[in-house]
């Protein structure tokens, strides 16, 4: 039996997990992301947990297949970063630099990417998906046949940044106006509410019978289902897997996008499958030790 | 040496091509589509044209790859086209009834696919590229590490139904409102343009200095570049061909939507490269043939 890593590099913890080679996790722990210095501790921080991991559970290095992490932000096939504002980071060399540090070989590859390979291995999801995430911000992870879509960037997937209103006023945090973001994140609900200071707030009071909850629930749902839509008509998936922060509405959420998908779809899309993502904070770890396995 | 064929099937007329293993043309001829009864003469007459050129260059079955085809809407992986408007095909089993009467081996795949393959091989594309085709209707097809992109039901790249306006009160062919194609198609920019008969008139007068064109045209590029930047984001692809009739209007379509382009790509994906199309009819049958040698 050979045992690996799957880490979830995220702008505040690290989430790191170990593998069984069967794909069960054995153990799951956090460190805090060390962001100050522009991330320069962040993957030697990374390489002494797991190296202390090894020494702690008596593993030799010729039983370990590997690390696999998922950054947040663009990452190339080589696993080169140019810029990942969230770290601090400037052209960073992921694989060389963590492999050189650990001594084990290294994969990587974008957050939502991992995610959306952790939903499509253990969670809800299949060989052809789109993971939506909505948060904070909206991300997206594309598998097709099994594998992440990468793009010649890495940054196939930004489906937050689709133009959604080309006469929006409002500049979103990557710099134009009018992405999708501002209006199917959490944070563009609650822009959208108003009244309310988080998107559980509006769905709590929606459920408790607020008509203007509801109604700007209603709006929320048709942003989300005609994005939805579009990279639909883009990719023509089997399933789409919902997660995120905003996904712990559940199910009604679900029906909320359906009740507006079908006037947004083109008919040979139609029939694609809709879920709710089934790992949780724990889909990023397991798409990356994922990747290992591939 | 040997030989296949790549047949383009429109709703008008069947392009077939010859084409020696090396990729070389050879002969190329037009045969008119039989739409009548169905289309359930389309496949004998391709059959019957095939059998009747082997004969003709005394070529043995056994010296032939088999036949490409590119058929006008969704076919699934194994080759089953559910249905197809302009054919009249309802539930057809292009490989199995093709190979049936031909004894020859066949692939098939949506047209727009293989104009991108045949982009990719042998003109303007790239193995990740994303081709637009700017006719009557917007067509997409989609090229990831050097084969199409197909989708559950053999759909991805619709891209011509991508929602662009959720308020358009008009119906697009497709039965939606506000569809991509209402605005970014040769048909659309004549809409927009309202004096003028066709989009070739419209580039015209813009050229001779028609400030009205003009102005409409801008507005064309505008929902242009729209439309690919959203797909872009989607993709991330290494470049985008233009082609279709509106891509004979050249260098000045391709300034024309880099003018805009700017403002709506997301900045990880912005170095994407633009090409108009280097086949022009034939794309087709070259994408269709090239399937045959993967």
């Amino acid at each position: 039996m050979r045992y690996g890593f799957g880490v979830d590099l995220g702008g505040t913890t690290v989430k790191i997990a170990s593998f069984a080679e069967s794909g069960a996790l054995r153990h799951k722990w956090e460190i805090p992301t060390a962001t100050d210095n522009n991330g320069q501790g962040i993957l030697p921080d990374i390489a002494s947990a797991v190296l202390g991991y090894l020494e702690k559970e008596k593993l030799a290095k010729s039983e370990i297949l590997g690390i696999g992490i998922g950054v947040p932000g663009a990452v190339d096939e080589t696993g080169f970063v140019r810029s990942c504002d969230n770290l601090g980071w400037r052209n960073v060399d992921v694989v060389g630099t963590l492999s050189a540090l650990t001594g084990l070989p290294v994969k990587t590859g974008n957050d939502a990417n991992m995610a959306a390979l952790g939903e499509c291995w253990k969670g809800s999801g299949c060989n052809n998906m789109l993971l939506v995430t909505l948060g904070t911000g909206v991300g997206g992870g594309i598998i097709i046949n099994g594998k992440p879509l990468v793009g010649k960037n890495g940054a196939a997937g930004e489906i937050g940044h689709l133009v959604m209103n080309r006469k929006e006023t409002m500049v979103c945090g990557c710099g134009k106006k009018g992405c999708a973001e501002q209006y199917c994140s959490a944070t563009g609900l609650v822009r959208m509410a108003k009244d309310y200071a988080t998107a559980k707030d509006v769905f709590d009071a929606a459920k408790a019978g607020d008509e203007k909850a509801k109604a700007v629930l209603e709006q929320y749902y048709a942003y989300l289902a005609e994005l939805i839509a579009n990279v639909c008509i883009v990719l023509n998936p089997e399933k789409v897997v919902i997660g995120g922060g905003v996904s712990k509405a559940g199910q009604p959420l679900l029906s909320g996008i359906a009740r507006h998908f079908e006037k947004f779809i083109y008919h040979s899309s139609r029939d694609v499958e809709f879920a709710l993502a089934a790992l949780g904070n724990d889909a990023g770890a397991y798409g990356a030790f994922k990747l290992l396995l591939d």
